[in-house]
C-alpha cells in the first residue's frame, strides 16, 4: 500500500483521514501494518474446509450433506401444521377478547403515574420469578377467585400461556418422554410440545372432559395438559368426579398435570367453578393463567403458579431461558389487580360477552331453528355450530373467509382425522351485536349451502 | 337431598338462592338433578386406576414410577448451571447498559401520542414476523449502519436473543443435532441451545476469533453460533480471513451460522465492523440483535434478520410458537427509530460509556501498574482483568461480592474447565466515574489478596 503521507497527498486529504481509514482496514483485518514497515495487504484466501473433502470418520462428508435439508425435521413438521392466523378481528374470530373495550384510561393513568418517579429498575432484566408485587397480587387474586392456593413464590411470570407450557415442558420432559393431550385441543400447544420432542398421545374427551381408556392407563404419561375450567375447542366443564379421578392417578403415577385454567373468568349463568389446582392435595398441578382474554393479548403476561417443590427451579429457569423484563407492564398491572379494576373490568365483559351470545344464538335459532347444534356456548368467547356427519367444515371455513367472516373449522383441532367432528367455532367476543348480524347472515347462506 | 322449597324455609332464605345455589353443585358435579325427580349426591369415587398397577406392556408399573424423578434429566442439567444474577444493578455488573439513562421524555411523547389515537391493533397477537412499520425501521437501519442487507420481510421480530436462538434451533436442528459454540461463551445460549437436546461443541477462540481444528471440521456441525463483533466475553473481533473462511466452510458443508452481533454499536476507536450477515453470498447467515443494550433489556424488543428462503417459515413458526404480542412498545419503538432518536441516543452513550471506560482502565493501571492484563477492552460495555494463572478467579468473585461489588468470573464461561483461564469481568456501563473509583478500591483490595 501507499504510505499515508503519499496517499494524502495524491488525494489532497488530511493524512489523519488516510491514518483512520488505515487503521480500519486493519481493524477489519483488510491490511497488516507494522511500525516503520509500511502496510500490507493481508492473504484472506486460507480455508478452512482444506480436510473437510476427506472425512475422518468413515462416513463420507459427502453423504453427511446430502441428509441436510434447509429446515430440520420438526421445523418441517411445524411449518406444515400452522395453526395461526394473521387475522385477530372482526366476526366471528374466536380466542379472543375485544380490545375496544380494553380500559385504556385508567391504564394510562397508572402508567403515567409510574413513568413519571423515574421507574429505572422496572426497566432492567427480571428478577428471577418476575417482578414480585405482581406475583403477590396475582396470588391473592387467583387465591379469591379460583380457589388456587399458593404463595407469591410459586407464582411465576411468564408471557402466556405457550411460554408457560414451554418451560413446564423442558423442566419436566424429556425428549421422547409421552404427553398427553386433550383430543380436541387447541393445535397451538400440540405443535409447542412437539417441537420439543415430546411424544404426544391425544386422549378422547367426553362430556365430563378427559377420558384416558385403559390402554392409554396402563402406560402413564410424563404430564397431561389439560383445561378442565372450559375444555378447548369444545366448552365443557371437567365434572368433578373427572377431577378426582385425575388429581388421584396424577398422584398414584407421579406425573403432572398442567392445568390451563382457559376462559374460566367467562361463564354467563353461574359462578366459575374452583380450580384443579385448588383441589391437588399431592403437589402434581401446575396452574396456568394469562391476561390474554381478560384484559388483551398484546400485553403478554401470563403466569405459572407451581408446586412449593418446584418454584425455585421454575423461577430460575425462565430468568435462564427466556431473559425476561416488561416490568414496566408489570408494574402497571399489579396496581390494576390491587386497585379493583381486574374484577371490575371482567364483570363490565362477562355482561357485554353474555349480551353478544345471546345475540349470536338467537340468530342461529332464527336461521336453523334446532337443526345445528350449539355446542359449548355456556362458557367462554366462542361456541360451536355443530354440523352434519359427512360435511367438510374446512371447505365452509374457506367459502365464509372469502365472503369475509372469519370462521375455525373444528375438525381442525383433531390429532387423528377419525376422531374429528365437523364444525364451526364462532367467536363472538370481539364483536358488537350490530355486527354480528350481518355476518352470521352472510355465514348462514354459505352453511346452508352445505346442508 | 332436600328439596329446594324445603331448605329454603328451613333457612330462611330465598328459594332462589338454593336453587342457584343446587345449580352450581350440580354443575360442578356434587349433585346431579332430574326434573321433578329430586337432587342426588354423586358417586365420585370412580378409580382412573383401575388398571394402571397390572401394567399391559410387561414393564412393571412400579419399575415406570421410580425411574421418574421430579424433574427431567434436562431440567436436573438447566438448574445445575444457571449463570443468570438477580442483582442487575452497580459496579461492575457486566453486559447491561445504564438505564438511567433511558431517553424517558422522548419515548413517553411517542408513546402518548399513539395511545391517544385509540391503538386497538396494536393491543392484539402479533401478526407473523411482528409489526410491520416496525420491521422496515429496523431493515433500514440495519442497511445503513451494520451492511445488513435485508428487506422488511426478513425481519422477524423477537423478544431479544434468547428467543431468536431458540427458533432458530427448533427450525434448523433436530434434538441430537451438533451446534459450534465459542468457548469461552455465553452461558444462555448453552444452556438454552442443551435444553432443546442439541449437541455442543465448544470451539476455541484465537485473537482472531472462532478456529476449529481438523478433528472439528471434518464433523459439520448443523449451526454455528458466534459474535464476530465483540467476541462474548473475550471482546476481540473477527478477523476479515475467519470472516471469509466461516462463510466458505458454511456454504461448503451446508450449515447455517447464527450471529449474534453483540455490542457492535459500542466501539471506542472507531466506527463499527461491518456483519458477518453483509459479507454473506450464498445466504447461510442469520443475524440476531436486539435493543437490550442500545436502549434497555426491559423492552424485550430483539430481531433476527434471516435469508429470504427462510424468511416465511421463521415470521409463521414465532407466531405459532411464541404468540407474540407487545406491538404498542413496537409502534413506540418504531418512531423512535425513523425520527432519529435511537442513532443519537448511541452517539451520546458511546461518548459517555468511554469515559467510564477510560476511568476504569486509569483505575486499573493505578492499583496495578501493568500486572494485570486489561483483555477486550476495545468495545462493549465490559472489559476483563486477568489474573494471573492458579488464582481461582471464582473465588476472587465470592469475596468482592460479599464487599459488595458485583463481578463475574471469566472461568465461569468455558463449557470445559481445561480450557478454562483466570479473570473478571468488569462491566463499566452501568456505572458513572464516581461509582467506579471506590468500588475499585474495594475490588483493588480483595484482588491484591489474591496475588
Amino acid at each position: 500500500m501507499p504510505s499515508t503521507r503519499d496517499l494524502a497527498a495524491e488525494l489532497g486529504i488530511a493524512r489523519n483521514t488516510v491514518l483512520q481509514v488505515y487503521e480500519q482496514l486493519a481493524e477489519e483485518g483488510y491490511v497488516h501494518a507494522g511500525v516503520g514497515r509500511g502496510t500490507y495487504v493481508e492473504d484472506i484466501r486460507q480455508d478452512l474446509l482444506e480436510s473437510v473433502e476427506d472425512g475422518a470418520e468413515g462416513e463420507p462428508v459427502a453423504a453427511q450433506l446430502e441428509a441436510k435439508h434447509d429446515l430440520s425435521r420438526r421445523g418441517r413438521r411445524l411449518v406444515s401444521s400452522l395453526g395461526f392466523s394473521n387475522r385477530q378481528a372482526g366476526a366471528f374470530m374466536p380466542g379472543v377478547p375485544d380490545v375496544r373495550e380494553f380500559p385504556l384510561k385508567t391504564w394510562s393513568r397508572i402508567q403515567n403515574r409510574q413513568w413519571r418517579s423515574g421507574p429505572w429498575d422496572l426497566m432492567r432484566y427480571a428478577p428471577a420469578g418476575g417482578y414480585g408485587p405482581l406475583r403477590q397480587a396475582i396470588s391473592d387474586y387467583l387465591g379469591s377467585v379460583r380457589s388456587v392456593r399458593s404463595t407469591a413464590q410459586q407464582v411465576v411470570m411468564t408471557t402466556g400461556i405457550h411460554q408457560g407450557i414451554d418451560v413446564a415442558a423442558r423442566l419436566l420432559c424429556d425428549p421422547g418422554d409421552t404427553v398427553w393431550v386433550e383430543e380436541p385441543a387447541y393445535w397451538g400447544v400440540r405443535n409447542l410440545l412437539t417441537s420439543l420432542g415430546l411424544r404426544l398421545v391425544p386422549i378422547r374427551v367426553d362430556e365430563e372432559g378427559i377420558w384416558p381408556g385403559e390402554a392409554e392407563r396402563v402406560r402413564p404419561p410424563r404430564l397431561i395438559v389439560v383445561a378442565p375450567s372450559h375444555q378447548y375447542p369444545l366448552g365443557m366443564v371437567m365434572s368433578l368426579a373427572r377431577r378426582h379421578m385425575l388429581l388421584d392417578y396424577a398422584r398414584q403415577v407421579s406425573c403432572w398435570i398442567l392445568e390451563d385454567d382457559y376462559d374460566s373468568e367467562f361463564r354467563y349463568n353461574m359462578r366459575p367453578l374452583s380450580s384443579l389446582q385448588g383441589m391437588d392435595e399431592a403437589g402434581r398441578v401446575l396452574y396456568a393463567g394469562s391476561f390474554s382474554k381478560t384484559l388483551c393479548p398484546g400485553l403478554r403476561v401470563g403466569f405459572l403458579v407451581v408446586p412449593q417443590a418446584l418454584a425455585g427451579a421454575f423461577a430460575d429457569s425462565v430468568a435462564e431461558l427466556y431473559r425476561e423484563g416488561n416490568m414496566m407492564t408489570h408494574a402497571v398491572l399489579a396496581d390494576f389487580i390491587r386497585e379493583g379494576h381486574l374484577g371490575s373490568h371482567i364483570r363490565r365483559m362477562r355482561r357485554r360477552y353474555a349480551e353478544r351470545r345471546a345475540c349470536l344464538i338467537e340468530e342461529i335459532h332464527r336461521h336453523f331453528g334446532d337443526a345445528l347444534d350449539v355446542v359449548g356456548g355456556e362458557t367462554g368467547l366462542h361456541l360451536i355450530l355443530a354440523l352434519p356427519d359427512g360435511v367438510d367444515d374446512t371447505l365452509v371455513v374457506r367459502d365464509a373467509l372469502q365472503q369475509g367472516v372469519v370462521t375455525r373449522a373444528l375438525s381442525a383441532y383433531y390429532a387423528e382425522r377419525a376422531n374429528a367432528r365437523p364444525g364451526l367455532l364462532l367467536g363472538y367476543a370481539g364483536t358488537t351485536p350490530d355486527e354480528i348480524r350481518p355476518a352470521f347472515d352472510t355465514l348462514a347462506r354459505v352453511v346452508g349451502a352445505y346442508l
